[in-house]
């Protein structure tokens, strides 16, 4: 099956690093389609880089009619209910897989993002989906999304002591990467504080492959009718 | 990867039913080891009937200790939380994973289940998910879970009027079959009503895969915990 | 004061009555800019067609930096939290300006909008808002937004019938009547059934006369920081 | 228009601190008139005051027929209720109309309050409005609403240090000042913390003039039926 | 031990009826002391009745310091807040204590009131005390207060007819009969439809009693402190 | 009247501690049957020790067909729908009849238990009796029930100190000492902070002994009918 994680920011290697991620969990028959808007913005902080990323997700989308399923991968879940409308495979957005994912190997977690600013978009959705009764808290590091992509300790430190806080005051039991660009931390961080941390990347395709398995597709009477 | 299903029951016929189900979705290189509990009632209908399964159930688990994942394959997720504080492997409920597949598939799902008496437990369960937001409505057959096997025509007569009921009258966007009994129902009502109609069984061993795949395991902190 | 009402979608004869219903209830000093989006969808109903209109409406936002607020005059309140970022001048659309409105003059209200597939959208802004408990219903015509631009009679009497059902089946207090195009309607179907019925953009421009007059701007602490 | 603004408490230099605030928003050909309950408490903290005044605010009311709209202007919308089943013109309390504000140009908003024997009150109220889920917060600064009116420094000192909690504990994005007597310091505050700081009597005059304006009037089907 | 059983109401033929019924059910050392306010409305339906009670019902509560707990009579609750802001003994509304005694016995209960008008205060207080989600209905018969007293064959078919649809459309377990005067019915009712049919006078009573012997009294921490 | 109150583990210390706590606050004609479950765990914490005790339960819930009502002496609540699903008489839980006790004499009330590991169970138990709303937190001392059965110094200093945050943090307005073996510490607790503190045992019984004076029976229409 072919299953397209799109970035719906225009930033190349955010897309490498997520087509990685991808990958690394993908089935061997599995074949991801790794791409990225070709127009909007470079990263997604907010209502209005959300807005702006829509179109040129829609377009990027339309170019790969044969997709078995589609994963948009950015923790906003942008465009999520526009894609769904737009075709009738399955579609996940990575934020919404890993609180799927974390509201079955815990009783509560708590996500932990990159700037404030994207936390009310973040409890909106969970509110949404009605999993923000299973979300013990959202948190932000502060690190601007592209920052993150270089790695350095500081931002690993402050990472950290978001899910220590997690852990002793939300009673956070999972911890949520809130961000493409965090996945290849997830199983170092697992291990270090002995708790599921989950990427939504992974989430998203792995659950888009037992989507298609179970030949499901998006329902197409009411909300996400195609006209 | 091995991935035990386990019927909290004790009616050899319907794990039979459930094992062709759920080798029916299966990865080829996933061993599904279906098995019921060795004691205990032959259906489950009722919150009586649900405690009395559980040691059963238990027990069962307990045999299977090379299992990476689990699935409880009945629809009140029977022991649940019992189950997941014995073992560190993922656990799933049928009906949890259903209702999570109906939530990535559409906006609004209908369970229709067997007997009124097992309506409240569902309610409870979907409440406790988060899910019940996302459902418009748990429907009765008033059939009884063992008469469901025997497939008469008078049985899939009621199931078919409760799902025209639920898509006219909840503005139902998918149907999760709320029995495990009903699995090889699925294809057939989906492409009769066109929407997705989901099998517990399918969506929990596919989501079992998954979160296999993810390396993910249920968190031993907090509400999990083993001591 | 000069208030921008901006309709999302293209179709001019349907600002040409948005315009009308803004000036029927500004004060004699407000300046009403009544004005639409240059490119994007000629109606809006669904997720897509939300989707498609934000980045004409963000330009259209923006040739208008003198606005002392901003009205978006669809029914589905298109990118106002884009909007809400993008700008600082208060920001308010008519769904939710007409379900404030309603709950300030009724106990409960019912939404009498277009299409069903426009339904989930409007549940979801309630739920956003807080006032999804105020609202007892809502309640599709499945009339077209541009043949209601018509006016035949059987729209109307589909639009009574559906105001008669939510008075007596949803104990509506109040009736939202959920497109813009239906603003000429209100006076008369309010005198006729003996309770509020609201016109979104009435509500939308009088309550942004309000805040602009308590001299309250859109927060830029938060979610609609600037970046 | 005439817009009644009761302050339900006996206390005459609040009434006059209130028709200034009143007047300070309210268009030139709208008519403010200030009043207050000629018999009950002098000010309202805590359920039995509420109750108390209630009986001198109908009394009141009653006096002033030709009231356009009228404003309850005490934080705990005293009697709101019931001054809607007595009249058809719109009634709007100030509490109500400053949380409906605070919607209107926030993602979230804190409150702040008199004493802590005030905060369930709000409290419920907010969950009966619906609005609960926009409040970040509820505060008490434990100054009695009398003191507040001296207005010396040690007053403000506490009223700042709240705002500031409630900006970076509960990410308030918008101050709501929860006390009549506290209007005249919503313009400063608003500046020295650069979000929104709203007082509920600027809100409700402005709001009652826009339903005035709508033509719109208190239902009479349903809760507030007169008989 | 002394309960005092206020009716708010004026009507004395009423404060009889709910007399027997509290003696019905107390306990042989339990004292009654039925009485009713001296001043104020004959019956209480809606909101504007209410508040025109909570005066009268106030002074009377006052004329009995020696009551070691206080039941108010009338199924709305009136003044439940300011009688707890007034005293120290446990407090307890017959509406208030209906709810919590359907809990106890039933998954989903429904209530049976007299007017309409009467339900959304009733659904208020339900969703204040959060028994909301435990009511699957409130119904009303449309036959006034005073009109029950005499107990004619239409009002009886009336309500006859509400509990079955209780039972058969809400999935109703137990029924509330929502206002004192059909304290009497209770039994019969009961027996009739077999299910529990609850009384709030009967359970305000015994379980005023059981707060006594439990040796509780109304918190003054916070919400209920005197002064 | 005859009240069993079952202990569900098989302490028999505990059941002497609870059985004392009972018969304090039973009427002189109340028959107090203290007994405990036969086999299971020697104490509860964690969702496996309560399906474990579960089987344990249920018979000795047999032995006893003339109890007029059953009281489970567990805090969680253990079996509450399978027992009251396999009797007739009326079933309280502890955890469950002392929430609704403390919401008949408090705003908000906290929970006081033992181990962290509880807590889970504890909110969920809450969410499903609707009184989640009611509570302000829930708090766990970390000490283990048998321990706390010895009553050193420094379990009661834990648990003082967590009153004592329960008070100023949470705003708590009463305390719920959220296990059977605590029971002996109410008045102490109760005097030393001025505020109600609520032992499940003696408000099961005292609610327990009003039903059955109610004449109320557990509901045997759908949740809880018997086969």
């Amino acid at each position: 099956m072919k299953i397209l994680v799109v970035n719906p920011n225009t930033t190349v290697s955010m897309t490498t690093k997520i087509a990685a991620a991808a990958r690394a969990v993908a089935r061997p028959d599995t074949e991801i389609i790794a791409t990225n808007s070709q127009n909007g913005p470079a990263s997604i902080q907010g209502f209005l880089d959300v807005a702006k990323c829509v179109p040129g997700l829609l377009e990027e989308v339309g170019r790969h009619p044969d997709a078995d399923a589609i994963v948009i991968a950015c923790f906003d879940d942008t465009g999520l209910d526009a894609v769904r409308t737009l075709v009738s495979v399955p579609v996940l957005g990575i934020g919404e897989a890993a609180y799927h994912a974390a509201s079955m190997v815990a009783n509560k977690f708590s996500v932990i993002t990159t700037l404030s600013r994207s936390v009310p978009g973040i409890e909106n959705n969970l509110m949404r989906y009605g999993l923000a009764q299973k979300c013990a808290g959202v948190r932000a590091t502060d690190i601007p999304v592209l920052k993150l992509e270089e790695g350095d300790p500081a931002t690993l430190f402050k990472i950290r002591s978001e899910i220590r806080e997690a852990i002793h005051q939300d009673n956070a039991e999972a911890i949520v990467l809130g961000c493409a660009g965090m996945a290849d931390l997830m199983a170092q961080l697992s291990e270090e504080f002995g708790l599921p941390v989950i990427d939504g990347v992974a989430a998203g395709v792995t659950f888009a492959e037992a989507l298609v398995n179970n030949r499901l597709t998006t329902s197409k009477i009411g909300a996400y009718s195609a006209d």
